[in-house]
């Protein structure tokens, strides 16, 4: 085993197994304290709850805590494990939340029966919390399970693997375009996956102004095309009139390629039959669809990025996530619709342009970094995206009418 | 509103709404700590498991983690008011488990529909945990719940209302007859009140020595007797084959009376008709059975203890809760099982007869406690119950052979 897959295990089991703990936030040293927090003073918030439901955002933790859900069918790229393995991952976005966001989050593992039955059961629990993050749950089965789940609770239910994905590629991909000269309305995209991130990541570029038609998808079997009958509903929106069958035809004269499938399927060859300045975005993890490096000696008026920490352009979901929740907790938001999305892509393209702070560098290990092809999108350490994100997310709440709340003054997240 | 109510929202609602966060155990300050955190060394974590589920405790957080769970259908006193006006209490409870036993644990309310739904719900759920504590659920519900979670979990499932109350009302209730020189066995009881505490302290009382057919139990129509046809399974099991018809009837002569019922229905002239030297155990919070000053004015033979913190002999599931809870957890048990609750009846018992060291005094606010009359269970704040019980507990349940551990070299709770 390599030092780092040691450490990493060893991260978990020390000091204690996991990584979160639930601690007190009042005082609960002397019997009178524990008299106010537990019998007999906890009946007054008990019945101003009773009396006024929204007290419970007044009394509980309930306003600022996210569960994080799973039924451990896609965990990571290693496929269905069982909601158990995925406990770390779970553990592991609510240290996120917390980390980013300043946000209470806990993990639950859901057996994994049928859709209706997942559904069910977060329904009858979602109230516990002020929202719920949907992780690593297979396709098709997740777009059902987020619909349906987003109809029953009063509260913002969001597929962080298919939204948070697409709002972080679709910031990249703007910016990216915008440095090649280019716009999305007129981009040929080829998206090598047809699953949740990649169904998604299209959906949310089409709403930023990409054209459907213009869009070739691609899944194990080639190009989706209308002529193929083996498709899902989800796929089907997809369905290309097009005689193209192969990636090879698909990515003749492409100006992006985005790749959410597996890794090293795009070659040199297939890059050089892009458009000029292409933009590539190589999303696979740990290993990308392609290595940069080979895409950058097939040629270089590219733009590359990648889901990872040790290339330039990391398309990495921490850039949202959190904010977004934060947004939508402090105006409380009743869902999270595509006026909050779209205002979260353009949140974090703005940071990009601006120019960057030495805490900021220092945060990151970076000596400099300028808007341009090798960086296009901020860093996962980027204290400003707090701020920046779930503001734009909390106003587009506001505007858009979801939020229970007013903005409040001065917000900052 | 008096000051104690007000100072008890306002416990609530500050610093930040609620009383318990989730926070971080290992450090997140850089980007390489969070590659260990998440992507891509949590992939460590998940493969482990997937190979070899048990490594579930050894990385993640679940085997020191109770889920707090109600449905809202029975809040303290204060009757069916909802699973969001419960959030408090569960949010207490999870306060509690922290501070006394060091043991992670939030809080789950859930949509009340049916028993088979909220069973299924929480089954679905249950791997998530360590354990599971079941809360403020009303009779005769509960009893359904809580037999059909047993079965379906693999982890415990405990409903504190049933046993904690049971386990400590055993506890004291054994040391106030042996201090009043008599024995369960031969003790006449008059149980006023026939819910979910009742009944379980029943139960537990008989498995401890005590003799069905000397037990009364009264609902709101009386004794339960064997010509009654209004009588649930429960219920059914405490019909006695008796004339006696009234709690005056039932209480002549009686050695026992155990109230889990409400306020004030309890008088002098009941008291004057006990046996000898009675035992009183008024439960009801936070207005008791009987008041011990007018119990103690009736006749001066008598112990009495009360579910209240300014009164001697304080009924207090916190005695237990937190304690049984941390034995399982420590040695894995599959479940808490009768030698378990057994275990811990005569822990709590112990301590009583314990001499009190200083800090133990200091903590409860008391000048002197000696086993007596005033003095029949520990203190709240007593700090040896953590130790003394957690051992009893998981001793017991390593011998009745649901523990998946060995006990721990120099276990000490």
């Amino acid at each position: 085993m390599t030092d780092f897959r040691q450490q990493a295990l060893d991260y978990h089991a020390h000091p204690t197994p996991g990584k979160i703990s639930v601690e007190l936030t009042t005082p609960a040293e002397t019997s009178y304290d524990l008299s106010l927090a537990y019998s007999p003073g906890v009946a007054e918030p008990v019945r101003a709850i009773a009396d006024n439901p929204d007290d419970v955002y007044k009394y509980t933790g309930k306003g600022n805590t996210v569960a994080v859900i799973t039924n451990g069918t896609a965990i990571l790229g290693l496929g269905n494990l069982g909601p158990m393995a995925a406990k770390p991952v779970m553990e592991g976005k609510a240290l996120l939340f917390k980390r980013f966001a300043g946000i209470n989050s806990f993990d639950i593992e859901v057996k994994n029966k049928t859709v209706e039955d997942f559904v069910n059961t977060v329904a009858n629990i979602a109230d516990s919390f002020g929202g719920i993050n949907l992780e690593d749950i297979k396709a098709p089965e997740c777009f059902a399970i987020e619909k349906a789940l987003i109809e029953r609770c009063k509260v913002p239910v969001f597929h962080d693997d298919q939204h948070g994905t697409a709002i972080v590629t679709a910031a990249g991909m703007i910016n990216a375009l915008e440095i090649q000269g280019k716009e999305l309305r007129h981009a040929n995209i080829v998206c090598m996956g047809a699953g949740a991130a990649a169904i998604a990541c299209m959906e949310l570029l089409i709403k930023c102004g990409a054209q459907r038609e213009k869009i070739y998808m691609l899944d194990t079997k080639g190009v989706i095309h209308t002529r193929r009958d083996d498709l899902n509903e989800y796929k089907k929106l997809f369905a290309n009139n097009t005689d193209k069958r192969t990636l090879e035809e698909a990515i003749d004269g492409a100006d992006v390629f985005v790749g959410v499938s597996g890794p090293n399927v795009l070659s040199a060859e297939h890059v050089k039959l892009m458009a000029a300045k292409p933009v590539i975005f190589a999303c696979s993890n740990p290993d990308p669809e392609i290595r940069p490096e080979i895409a950058l000696a097939a040629r270089d008026d590219l733009i590359i990025a990648t889901g990872r920490s040790d290339y330039p352009n990391q398309v990495n979901n921490v850039l949202c996530f959190p904010f977004i929740f934060r947004g939508a907790l402090d105006v409380r938001a009743r869902t999270i619709n595509d006026e909050m999305k779209i205002a979260a892509v353009h949140a974090i393209r703005s940071i990009a342009k601006e120019s960057v702070p030495e805490e900021v560098l220092k945060a990151s290990g970076s000596k400099s970094l300028s808007f341009g092809k090798d960086y296009i999108i901020p860093k996962p350490m980027d204290s400003r995206l707090r701020s920046v994100v779930a503001k734009a997310v909390a106003q587009a709440a506001v505007d858009s009418g979801v939020a229970a709340l007013a903005m409040p003054e001065d917000y900052n997240g």
